[in-house]
Formats: C-alpha cells, sequence, structure tokens
C-alpha cells in the first residue's frame, strides 16, 4: 500500500527541497491537504509562473522581476559604495536591518576550486567592470567567514590591487551576548586576530 | 527592498505548512528557483490537482483516488479484524512494516472536548456501521498514547461494550533499546501498570 499517485509526486517534490527528508516531505504533502483551495491555487500558479517571472537584475545579479532589480532603480542610495554578497537573500538581511545604504552586488556563489568552483564561475568580471564603469570608491565584502569566503574576498581584493578603490570586509569576531567560553575556537582565533587597538584616544 | 512578489506568495505558502517558520520558508522558496523547470512543473500541477484527485474511501475514510482504498479493495486481506487508526499515514505507517493484515478504519481525529471535537466529528459512527454490518470480531485500537487517544480508545471501547467483539489496544511501553534512566515518568507509569504475567509457563 502506498500513497495516491499524486501524493506521492507532491511527497518527492518536497523532497527535493534543502533539509527536507523524507518523513518531513510526507508530512509537508498531506497538510498541504488541508489547505484552502484558494491557498493551493497561489501556491501552484506561483510556482508554475517562478521561473518565468524570475530573472536576475543585469547589474547586480539580485533577483528581480524586471531587467534592473528594485535597488539598482533606486536613484537616491550612495552610488559610491558597493556591498559584495554571495546570495540574493543577503541582500535582504541588511535591508531588513536597514544598516546600508549603498548598491549591492551578487556573486551567485564562493570561489571553491575542490567543489570546481573557479572565478569564472561566479560574477567576479562584472563586479570588476561595474566597479570601473560606475566609479565606486569603496567595496565591502560581506561573505561568510569560511575558507570559500576567505579566498574570494582574498581574490577579489588581489584583482583590485592597483585600483585606487578602498576595499574593506566585515569584521569577523565574537557575536554580540554570546559567553566567550562558548565560542568556537576558530571564531576566538579570528576575535584575536582582528583584534581593535582601542588605546588610539588615551595617547592622542 | 522586498523579494519579488511571486516569491513572496511562495514564502507566504510554504508558510502556511506546520513547522515551517519565516526563515525556512524563504529558503524553501529560494530553492525552488534553483529546481529544474520539469521538477516545478511537476509540483504546481500535483497540487492543482490534488483537492480534485484526492478522496475519502467510502469505508474506511483514508486517502484514496477512488471511491474505494486500495486496501478496502484488496480481498484477500484478513476481513475479520480492524485497526482504528487516527489518520491515513498511520495506515503507511503499518503497511511498511508489513505487520497488519486486516483492514483499517481512520478516525480523522480524536476526541477532544477542550478542542471543540466531539465523538460525532469524528469517524466513529461509520465505523460502528461498520463493524456490524462486516461481522468484525476484533477491533485494535491503534491511538497515540496520549489523553484525546486514551479518550477515544475509551469511548469506542464503551459504545461497543453490548457487542461480543474483541476490543485491544496496542501496548503503551518502554520502546526497544532505550534507558529506563531517560524514559519519561508517564511512559514509566504506563508500562508499569501495563506489565506482563510473564510467570503463567512456570506456574502450569
Amino acid at each position: 500500500m502506498k500513497y495516491p499517485k499524486i501524493i506521492l509526486n507532491l511527497i518527492e517534490c518536497f523532497k527535493q527541497l534543502p533539509g527536507i527528508g523524507e518523513k518531513t516531505a510526507e508530512r509537508l504533502a498531506l497538510a498541504t491537504l488541508d489547505m484552502s483551495q484558494e491557498q493551493i491555487d497561489l501556491f501552484s500558479s506561483s510556482l508554475k509562473d517562478l521561473k518565468k517571472k524570475i530573472k536576475r537584475c543585469v547589474n547586480c545579479n539580485n533577483l528581480s522581476d524586471d531587467d534592473l532589480c528594485i535597488i539598482c532603480k533606486d536613484k537616491s542610495r550612495n552610488s559610491k559604495v558597493l556591498c559584495v554578497v554571495e546570495e540574493p537573500k543577503n541582500i535582504i538581511l541588511f535591508e531588513k536591518l536597514n544598516i546600508f545604504d549603498g548598491y549591492y552586488h551578487v556573486l551567485g556563489g564562493l570561489i571553491s576550486p575542490i567543489d570546481g568552483k573557479n572565478p569564472e564561475d561566479i560574477n567576479i568580471s562584472s563586479l570588476i567592470n561595474r566597479v570601473k564603469k560606475d566609479k565606486i570608491e569603496e567595496i565591502i565584502l560581506a561573505l561568510k567567514p569560511s575558507v570559500e569566503g576567505e579566498t574570494t574576498s582574498l581574490y577579489i581584493s588581489k584583482i583590485l590591487e592597483d585600483t585606487k578603490i578602498k576595499i574593506t570586509k566585515i569584521a569577523y569576531g565574537i557575536p554580540i551576548g554570546a559567553e566567550i567560553d562558548y565560542v568556537d575556537s576558530l571564531t576566538l582565533e579570528m576575535a584575536l586576530e582582528n583584534r581593535m587597538d582601542i588605546s588610539t584616544n588615551r595617547n592622542s
């Protein structure tokens, strides 16, 4: 005995999603049965048109339903600063927190030779072109603190070495509110390495 | 800045599913973008036809794409025993383990006066009719060990009190492989209450 074909199909579809195993897929597929017809129709039609309606912004590679994304269309932002992120969802986070008013550039991945991801596989050349064309003054690298993130940051800074563009990297260290005892050793090492001189004011 | 409308719709849809919060919904919606068009089409069409194609078996209330479900159609099973379960997915579990060859009856819920669920809100009357009509000899109550499960089991056994049908309940106790130290007190209490006499053989 198995579920009816259509439910088996649904379970298979849910299983394609990251972090969804057999049991969760089954639970989710059965739960859709309890949704209202209206809700299911919206779910179904959203999926159907997804790939047709969603493009990548030609300028920054962000998700968009137009050639230019909503951020690149906004002329009121600071055009001198570019924040480089791995994925579109990183942009959403920055925007939610309302802590950055420049533009973004989405790499769509990180350099990882082990996984066969080379610099030409992610949007680095478009970043370089953009930096030169748009007369950017500062690039903020906001990539994750991993070997891949570090490699990518290093690669970008090397390529732009000869320009006068200021290149910064977001700080890695102990998260606010954490107990030092419970922080992992790599984070602590990073925090030590990236320590800040706070004696400047005292000495001046 | 927010996601394009169609992605926001998808996030909302995923959020309707149990156990899926804002962040997971966002992650799942973005992950669908990486699915193949073929997979997305299957996902979308499965959802679209779901409610149209899935009915409840007129006999046992199991999920089915026909009037009678695949189990009720199977005439080779033991027609004397009926296993009463809460949900269709419980049937799948029994069938996967291949440990029961009778028929099932899906209640579609448990009695829970606090939540406004009374005996008439679940499929108890159809169970009683079936028990009489099909000349069932044993009913196995396989409901979860909770107040609601116990109440429902008690209610069903009370109603069938005057019949000669054997009514059994699956055993609740310590799961195989568990350390007694780590079992919760209610389970241990159940295990003690439902203790089995193993001295019979010795005395006879």
